[in-house]
């Protein structure tokens, strides 16, 4: 394909557009606020959850039909080499678990009355092995981003998108490690649970596809197309979608958080509608979140995937929002003001 | 009143005949924990929700019309001494405002499908000051102990306490550091917000009531009567009766635990069936929870009461509590266990 039609300066072109914050949204939230019913400030971070600055985070008539947590199960080739605990046919053992309805992150999602779409990434086409090559070529890895960027189809006004694929944390810590320097070990954890044997070849793993690409991994599309996933692909294009339509992002934990941190690394204001919503139990998540300047909502030690921690958190948002919006005011409840 | 029917002695004989820990039940959670559809312990602190070993703990089939947070509204006499940026007026008004439905706690309640009922407790007879003399008669603090046992009527199977009361801050702050040692101003905060000058009046007036009690504070008993208020007596006797019947309790924020802190320090296993909620943002909550031995599920900058932070994680536990009930088994989804 020549130069001058690649598909990935269609998603720079995106980055280059972003809207601006939308101001009144956050001036009329923050005015409702003060007049509420409690003290200044004591609901703490759940006035932040209704009430922060960045574009899109103001969400002043949530429905709760329109709130949504998505995810995209996908393969990945790397796990031939051994860097998970479980088989890589239980993606797809998964993916129909999903749909039966006996996933965790069902019975979170039917808990918070929150809806639920699994994007299906081509599970029978694992990418690339990549410590043998990249994993995608570039036009796949860019359609599976513009694939993902649908997750806000609908009319959804608060997005948790979610993982699933044996491997993925594999990818995972070698895009921290790319984005944020190496060695493996430094960013590595043990996924669904490998031993040490399992996580010193998981590491192995990460350090030689580390040599092998590192003189073409200061892009972060580079880096997503030679160490990513589907699913990071999918995740990144959902997360852009929202930015540029002031949808609120809730950040899963630390597969998510990769199509995040790539989105970031192109431009920090790419993820400023995003609220990190649970720092998981799995390895370096606590600095990914710091260098990401995002604040966990929920620390609850999980490491499942699927979006759970988001969709968890979206239960604390939605009561946040509930107090906004319905709260009586000092004057319409008729409560006296401080002395 | 003769010493050998002081209502007191009811309390403490119901706290020498607890139930012991119903291990059917946890090792039922636990066996069935282990066949879900998820590495092991990935739910994390999810796990644990339903899965815990303390006594009542074992929640195998909630319903959530069940659940319940309820909460006792009271008036202190202490605040005559300027200890609240609000006037004592705005304790009646709040609770017009509960029963209207205005409040924050409504929301959150209404948002998680929780029940919440508000016990008033005599809020046209304040506690006496208690810089002058004992806030209450022993036979008022065993009543009102009593009338919160009630709490649990009705088939309650998860309980939040929560409590709201100008003053009352003070009143938890006095408790904790007779409990646990002064001076005033290593317990206190700003409560509903006062300003320096106002904290430096708190901490002198709880420094004042330490001295005039101080002979008669070696009782949990005998310092709820001398420096409580009706609502730390009402969520004990809640706490309590929760206790006896294999209720699992929802800890709130600083004034809640200075309930439990209370029947902890007559028997540490009287408070084996909570878990903190939430950390308040409140002084020093945290130390207080690391003295009861609990982690908080929730840290979310709060400080405002009415079992708000307890409701909130209702929320967690519902979704812990449904993926422990509907998820798949390995087996019944077809799932591959480990390699």
């Amino acid at each position: 394909m020549p130069e001058d039609i690649r598909p990935f300066e269609e998603i720079r072109l995106l980055l280059a557009n972003m809207p601006p914050p939308c101001e009144e949204s956050v001036a009329a939230v923050r005015a409702r606020d003060a007049q509420l019913t409690k003290p200044p400030g004591a609901l703490g971070r759940l006035e932040e959850s209704s009430n922060g600055s960045p574009p899109g985070r103001a969400m002043r008539s949530p429905q709760s039909k329109c709130q949504w947590s998505r995810f995209s199960p996908a393969n990945h080739g790397v796990v031939a080499k051994g860097v998970s605990a479980f088989p890589p046919s239980v993606t797809k053992q998964m993916l129909d678990n999903f749909t039966a309805g006996g996933a965790a992150i069902n019975q979170i999602c039917k808990s918070f009355g929150v809806g639920l779409k699994v994007f299906e990434l081509a599970l029978e086409h694992p990418t690339q092995d990549f410590t043998e090559g990249p994993a995608m070529e570039e036009p796949a890895a860019a359609a599976t981003l513009a694939y993902g960027m649908e997750a806000i189809n609908g009319g959804v006004d608060l997005l948790a998108p979610g993982e699933m694929g044996i491997g993925n944390t594999t990818s995972a810590a070698a895009i921290y490690a790319a984005l944020y320097g190496g060695p493996a070990a430094r960013w590595t954890g043990r996924g669904t649970g490998v031993d040490d044997v399992g996580l010193a070849r998981k590491n192995g793993v990460i350090d030689a596809a580390l040599a092998l690409h590192g003189p073409h991994l200061s892009d972060p599309l580079e880096i997503l197309r030679r160490l990513g996933g589907r699913e990071i692909a999918g995740m990144m294009g959902a997360i852009l979608a929202a930015r540029l339509n002031h949808v609120p992002v809730l950040l899963d934990g630390y597969v998510a958080c990769a199509a995040a941190a790539l989105l970031h690394a192109m431009d920090a204001n790419a993820i400023a509608h995003c609220m990190a919503a649970h720092v998981s139990a799995e390895g370096a998540h606590r600095e990914v979140l710091e260098r990401l300047g995002k604040k966990p909502l929920l620390d609850l030690g999980m490491r499942l995937g699927e979006g759970s921690g988001a969709a968890l958190a979206i239960g604390v948002v939605k009561a946040a929002l509930a107090c906004h919006r319905d709260m009586a005011t000092f004057e319409s409840a008729g409560v006296s003001g401080k002395d």
